[in-house]
């Protein structure tokens, strides 16, 4: 296979990245090819601005989509966005490694996404209509790939289970997942979650990496995650609202995006 | 009344930025005290490293909330970083107008989350032991002060409904409205949501600037989202989960978070 990981931690020695070692370790050892993307060591530019778009024209008014669309369209993307570009299509599997803060990913990780999920790369692909919104939502640029993520938080998983004060963290990850991840196209398997990994790290991470080595070696047969794809039937065009009745009694909220037989 | 803009959009004469113009001007012209964080003209630094803590030892291992918390209890913290505490101590009202990117905010603004919001400021406040986890999701520093999200989409409303493929914009902002505002003990408003600025610019302008507007009129008196705050008797603890029985009929995943009579 060929991972790709993209880590966000500033900390050679922390839990994230001797998890991230372990993981590479194994997977280069039963004979897989693992690049990188270590953002803090790359020294990743996080903000979206008119040097991201080397055909913008410099003060002119910065249309954002618009601006990513033309310069990902005339290969005019900065060098470091088109490696990471290139990075994934390389890659069968993409594994998104980051400590939980403040509910979401740090914001070097999110400027990864900003810029390099291109107009015409990750969204904007595919005819947009009044019968067709795009190829987005289990089709487009990253079909056929893999992706997850795989997280540690500093709350326990009781504050994060179904009932607790945090949300649940299948619905913290939901717009990652569902949002980031499936949108473009990845097939997206359930996240890897470490909780509480302040407190204890010995005992912590010694569970940690046993889970972390166990989703390496079933990177092929782990479950996706079995979000509906947004062109297959199920949703009414052109609102993209979920049809009624298709989802099981109980489903609500995010969950009705995923599919239960 | 006091108020702050924490604004992220890298375009001077974007939609976004014509709305905070407009805003600014009506607050001001009916005597408010108005500041404007404005992220991209103040190349704001959007990732935490060793450098946001004056303290800490260069090279030597970082613990991100350790020497956050360290770093804030010894006023070691950069400048900017104090610059955007004094002014959330100033404030009464704080506004946080971004485009939502990947449904979440941009990268430039969680960075702006993930510095100013530090360990002791933010999170880490007041006693964590088996009886009380902090003082936190209604009460802590931020206590007795309006926040809300002031946010465009590309998407249509209809996208981000209750059955939009999306997830319903409440869902998709709760893990900023309750995790990142009401966590720090803002009372949270209901944001303000202008859907599809990319079509028809001149005809949504009129619409989202009216609302806004309206909204600039109503701030003390629009009715928060009455999040349950943690410490009044309504969750577990140490669990944090919330007690069986006081949702709603039918309240399921973040809502149940929500108190509703």
């Amino acid at each position: 296979m060929k991972v790709l990981f993209v880590f966000a931690h500033p900390e050679k020695t922390s839990f994230n990245h001797s998890l991230l070692d372990a993981a590479v370790k194994h997977l280069e050892a039963q004979g897989n090819e693992v690049k990188v993307s270590d953002l803090y060591n790359m020294n990743w530019k996080s903000n979206v601005d008119e040097e991201d778009f080397l055909n913008h024209e410099k003060g002119s008014r910065l249309k954002v989509a618009e601006a990513s669309f033309i310069a990902n369209a005339g290969n005019k993307l900065t060098d470091d966005v088109v490696e990471e570009q290139e990075k994934l299509k390389w890659a069968d599997t993409v594994i998104f490694q980051f400590p939980v803060w403040w509910f979401s990913m740090p914001a070097i990780l999110k400027g990864w996404f900003d810029r390099v999920f291109a107009c015409g790369f990750a969204y904007g692909v595919g005819v947009h209509d009044e019968t067709h919104y795009g190829d987005r939502y289990g089709e487009g640029t990253m079909e056929g790939k893999r992706a997850f993520c795989m997280v540690t938080t500093g709350g326990s998983n009781d504050h994060y289970s179904k009932r607790g004060i945090n949300g649940s963290i299948d619905d913290i990850l939901f717009p990652i997942n569902h949002g980031m991840l499936f949108y473009p196209g990845f097939t997206v398997l359930p996240p890897v979650v470490t909780y509480r990994t302040d407190s204890k790290r010995e005992e912590v991470y010694a569970n940690a990496e046993k889970a972390v080595l166990e989703r390496m070696d079933n990177l092929s047969t782990v479950e996706p995650i079995n979000y509906r794809k947004q062109n297959f039937g199920d949703y009414n065009i052109p609102e993209m609202t979920l049809k009624e009745g298709l989802e099981q009694p109980g489903q609500t909220h995010f969950d009705i995006h995923i599919k239960k037989d």
